[in-house]
């Protein structure tokens, strides 16, 4: 197959720092989409795939899978983009099509496996793996192509394509709306999101963090209420009171002390991934009838959903812009929590 | 208030071994219905109260909670029984009938916790708690009195009023029905009950047991298929492959292995307890919307609907009928699940 070189931003192994690659793509199928990348945000999943640390990276690897930009070719089977149209791409670029979920627009649950973005294995270039976007260029599948609103900030809207469906779709899969009291745990890039898709869902949203630093800027993104989560009367204040709490924090926490603050029938779902277990104590969950539930992602319908959703609110993420020098920095910056709230990468750096 | 004496069997210690206790119980009051006790179930919960494992058992204590019998009088405002009527009471007497859970029929997460049959303050006579149905006779607010139907064993009735409806429940709550792929972990009193219902529900049952022992008489019971969850390969085959699955096991055992049988957007539910917390690894809920969740008996409204159900689809316990001088040894005997699947006392045997 005829391909195409471009210039990333990628490593070859798990200890070396990230750096200036070559990659190649394949040149547009009939049903594909050639986008130049102008921004890419970085995600944590980034670090733990550069970083080999869930044990899956084959390298070398180009990570990034909040991906926006502008569509610079197309294939004459291509329906739904033009030449110069604004592009998305976010964690998956195919998927098998045929399964019930896909069927059902739960491409992030096809049965045989979604291709993500980045380190998955590349069906065109039988020799590769995907390369995400941290890369001058990205062709796709139109199929796993969203468009971008006009009217928000382009930079901004980049990580809308992982953290932002993360927290929304979960948030419109158990109903939460007007009356809705919706409980955020972690105030990192998802949490940041949460809270903004809660709000303009019309619920009431509680963040409960873990550090008196964020209490003012979590109200700032439109908290109604701030817990500290290490104040066990604050906590026992909020007993039984919640009916839904979107659980960001990937580091090991205690679940149970959440579960606590769930209505009746409420569920509290995870978006982040601890590695080690998580301990859950039964009559928290047989006792008011709870729910502890995952979520992963979205499909691509409701990506494009979310993405109409946040042009109508005018949700964007709130960012820190930077250069292709600037990315190993910022994994390390990442690691402390040291952003508020997602880092994004300018591809023009990349070009210099 | 004025009171009536009663023979019951109980026990004034954790340590002690259950006998002949005499107890008193109010004369009834205008909403109440007196009950002289046909039969009365055993149920696990019985034998971790009278030997205060939950830490909170006042005293002497008179346990059971799946009570069948006979009306012998009625207060003068009850509307719903009158004398010779057959009744049942199972697992609550009260709640506070004002909270949104009471309201919605939820009276089993009361918002002040249920009057409990056994072990609660009893409301009417201060100084005692309730006492259960190991006794001749039980005098309940007729709000929490269920009809009996006619057509079935009575003695066998009796497990449906806890095992019955803590299956049953769940079950409707998570739309099992025709189409459903159920599974029922552990094969005792609880999941004996469950396999009856999920197939007359119309669902595909396969059961999971631990023990060789219990294939045949699985099938027997209605399930579809028998996996010995011991078996790597056997687990393997059947992963991602459930809607839903109903875990009766009150041991502690591997909540992973079993989220792993389930399809996207699955519900694991437990009705069994373990004491210890049950680690869960958060991938097994993220990778496929999975949901571990908790279920505790059910309202009145639907333990009636739970009884009429049985009785159009005549399903009873599976019991073995013993006199009160057997409880004791029933209760080792329940210890190393030598029961198929329910003992039931023939409270007649405490009149001698």
């Amino acid at each position: 197959m005829e391909t195409k070189n471009f210039k990333a931003f990628g490593t070859e192994s798990a200890e070396a720092p990230l750096q200036v690659l070559n990659i190649q793509r394949r040149i547009v199928t009939p049903k594909d989409v050639e986008i130049e990348i102008l921004y890419c945000g970085i995600c944590h999943s980034d670090l733990h795939s550069a970083r080999n640390e869930w044990m899956n990276t084959v390298y070398p690897i180009v990570p990034g899978h909040e991906i926006v930009g502008k569509v610079t070719a197309v294939g004459d089977q291509v329906t739904k983009f033009k030449v110069g149209d604004l592009a998305a791409v976010g964690c998956m670029v195919d998927s098998c099509r045929e399964c019930e979920f896909c069927q059902e627009g739960l491409e992030q649950y096809c049965d045989i496996g979604a291709t993500l973005t980045f380190n998955s294995p590349d069906e065109h270039l039988a020799e590769q793996q995907t390369f995400g976007g941290y890369s001058e260029s990205i062709t796709v599948d139109e199929s796993f192509v969203l468009h971008v609103p006009e009217n928000l900030d382009l930079a901004a809207t980049a990580p809308l394509l992982c953290a932002g469906i993360t927290t929304y779709s979960p948030l419109k899969h158990w109903n939460v709306g007007p009356g809705s009291k919706v409980g955020v745990v972690g105030l990192g890039g998802l949490g940041h999101m949460a809270i903004k898709l809660a709000k303009a869902m019309g619920a009431e949203v509680t963040v409960f963090t873990t550090s008196q630093s964020k209490v003012e800027d979590a109200k700032r993104l439109g908290a109604d209420e701030v817990v500290l989560s290490k104040d066990a009367e604050q906590m026992a204040a909020h007993a039984k009171s919640l009916n839904f709490i979107l659980d960001a924090v990937s580091a090991p926490h205690d679940i149970n002390a959440y579960l606590n603050l769930l209505k009746v029938d409420g569920s509290l779902v995870l978006v982040g991934a601890p590695l080690q277990p998580l301990p859950v104590v039964s009559f928290n969950l047989i006792l008011g009838r709870k729910s502890f539930s995952g979520s992963l992602i979205g499909g691509i319908a409701e990506t494009q959903e979310m993405l109409d959703f946040c042009a109508k609110h005018n949700i964007t993420a709130d960012i820190e812009l930077i250069g292709v020098d600037q990315v190993n920095e910022a994994y390390e910056r990442l690691l402390k929590g040291d952003i508020k709230y997602r880092f994004v990468i300018d591809i023009a750096s990349l070009k210099k």
